[in-house]
């Protein structure tokens, strides 16, 4: 990929800030763990395979940085490092399957300095598995794209979200470059345009026909006939298969049923949260109204609006044809692919 | 109304322009029928009520300036000003109806000042005429209105829109006035944010209960049982209830049947164009690009990003609860009470 949002460099980590994008190239380069959860929180870097890819190098990053060579002292300001870096976003479960890894390590026996460096090695092989793991369900999703078809996707998750080769975007890349005639709908995705800025740039980069809509008009381009799939990433995937995503899927996955086009989740398994039985138990961010109520520093609504600003909504597996994931497509019932593959 | 989105003075229009709220409010006042185009086309003033009203003013302007005292030169010319004002947007049936009227003043028998005179007054009387149907339709509407009811409403169907008491927001605040416990879900709806800059600013000014939503999280919000009814306004309805209104209206009403939650259209019969069978016959305006490239002129999307721009779209009758006039409130079969009551 020509762009790597996020960067390991032995000591430190170079992020490209996302919320620059696609006007400028900025990157954010720090040795300091705190400085990651920031860029984590304003969405600096985002997506959940890179939230999850960003948060272990800031486990790591913190680690380096405790100076007690004292196993006890050390995993005592560790768990400090570890909290922190959870606590900076709800649902991607991603984030929470990076931060169990580098736990687990953190437990192990051995000296502070060879814990340091088993802790680097595992961010490391964090950020290579997801990778690979979207290489792999690239593969398996580009067999669901038809020659001809059109697709529609909400968000973005394509290789910034997930510093691979993409989940959702992945799969329509991977049809292109099976020589399928394969053009996109990228929803603009309100209120932080994440479809807009970086959807748009991600398939212009791959050579990827996009047309730019509002979230408004999905409904419409459906009851054209324009729209041959819809697929969209995911935030976080229960046991029987309910899938959080960005706000705005769980409409699009009811409109892709009234209008039986067929509705995929594409994720790879560090995705799936199988300690959550359905979508219900899936904790939900709530954001700042003022990115609802300024539109890029400028005001749009009145004076002290109320506002509601969930960042995602949940779909019920019922809405959804299949998951695509780095070890086989599952479809339904979900509950047993997900327990066979896990 | 404490606020006149249109107001008459004699011999020349004064307007408020939309495009400033909320944070300014600012007034066009002209003589010139041009001027009055272009304010319509960019939206200074909108909703298809107002740009009724503003249309058979800006006739009445363009045919106060026509020189000739011949009747024949007259009408030529008076021609020249009717289409330049029909062809300033397709999509409003308003818009057509107060041509059509003016029209026929224009061919009636008279001195060319005694038509001028004529033409001020009708276009006084369908000003008149669009405002206390506003308020009629309010009255029948509120019965649907239950205590403790939140409604969601989409883009602005308020008194700026119609210049009288309001449609679908005209409904909401009869029932406040009933003394109803009624609050609103209203969505921004882009591309231009009518409901962020005008919805929330009305019914903050109505004393109604607003909480703003991007337009992605109007599904969401029915999911989670907070939503007991869909009220919006219309820009043009066929003769069997099929209704075109603001780009999303459409996804509404598939969502509200899904999850079994009433969706209605409320519209004065000067909406109701029964010489077009099905809303297949509505066009649909297709505007600039840049209104989802660029916000308040800041570019959001990459150079050259190829967009779609559907100002509109159809929502099919058999997703409409009911239709909300003047003259009552209409279910289906849609074709037979339209038929009935035109």
């Amino acid at each position: 990929m020509a762009v790597k949002p996020i960067e390991w460099l032995g000591n430190r980590i170079k992020i490209l800030d996302q919320t620059r994008l696609p006007l400028e190239e900025v990157y954010l380069e720090t040795h300091d763990y705190l400085e990651v959860c920031t860029a984590i929180k304003q969405l600096v870097v985002r997506g959940a395979p890179s939230i999850g890819v960003a948060g272990g190098y800031a486990i790591a990053l913190g680690a380096l940085k405790i100076k007690s060579e004292f196993n006890n002292i050390f995993i005592k300001e560790y768990q400090v490092v570890s909290r922190t870096v959870a606590a900076t976003r709800p649902t991607a479960r991603n984030l929470f399957f990076a931060v169990e890894r580098m736990d687990k390590v953190a437990g192990t026996a051995g000296t502070v300095e060879e814990i340091k460096q088993a802790l680097v090695d595992e961010a490391v092989k964090i950020h290579n598995e997801e990778a690979e793991a979207t290489e792999k369900l690239s593969d398996y999703g580009a067999e669901l794209i038809e020659d001809g078809f059109t697709v529609l996707t909400h968000c973005n998750a394509g290789p910034l979200a997930t510093t691979g080769y993409g989940t959702a975007l992945g799969v329509i890349i991977r049809a292109k470059e099976q020589g399928k005639n394969v053009s996109v709908y990228a929803d603009e995705t309100r209120p932080l345009l994440q479809g807009a800025r970086l959807t748009t740039w991600e398939l212009q980069q791959a050579g990827v026909p996009v047309t730019l809509i509002t979230d408004s008009m999905a409904g419409y381009m459906m009851s054209q006939g324009r729209i041959d799939c819809v697929i969209t990433g995911a935030d976080r995937i229960t046991a029987n298969g309910d899938t959080a995503n960005k706000i705005g899927t769980y409409t699009l996955a009811v409109l892709a049923k009234e209008h039986n086009i067929p509705f995929y989740i594409a994720a790879p398994f560090s995705t799936i949260d199988t300690s959550l039985k359905t979508g219900d138990d899936i904790p939900i961010e709530e954001r700042n109204p003022e990115e609802i109520t300024h539109f890029q520093g400028v005001q749009t609504a009145p004076d002290n609006t109320s506002v509601e600003n969930p960042a995602f909504d949940v779909t019920p597996h019922r809405y959804i044809t299949a998951i695509i994931t780095e070890r086989g497509i599952i479809r339904e019932p979900f509950h047993e692919g997900i327990k066979r593959w896990k």
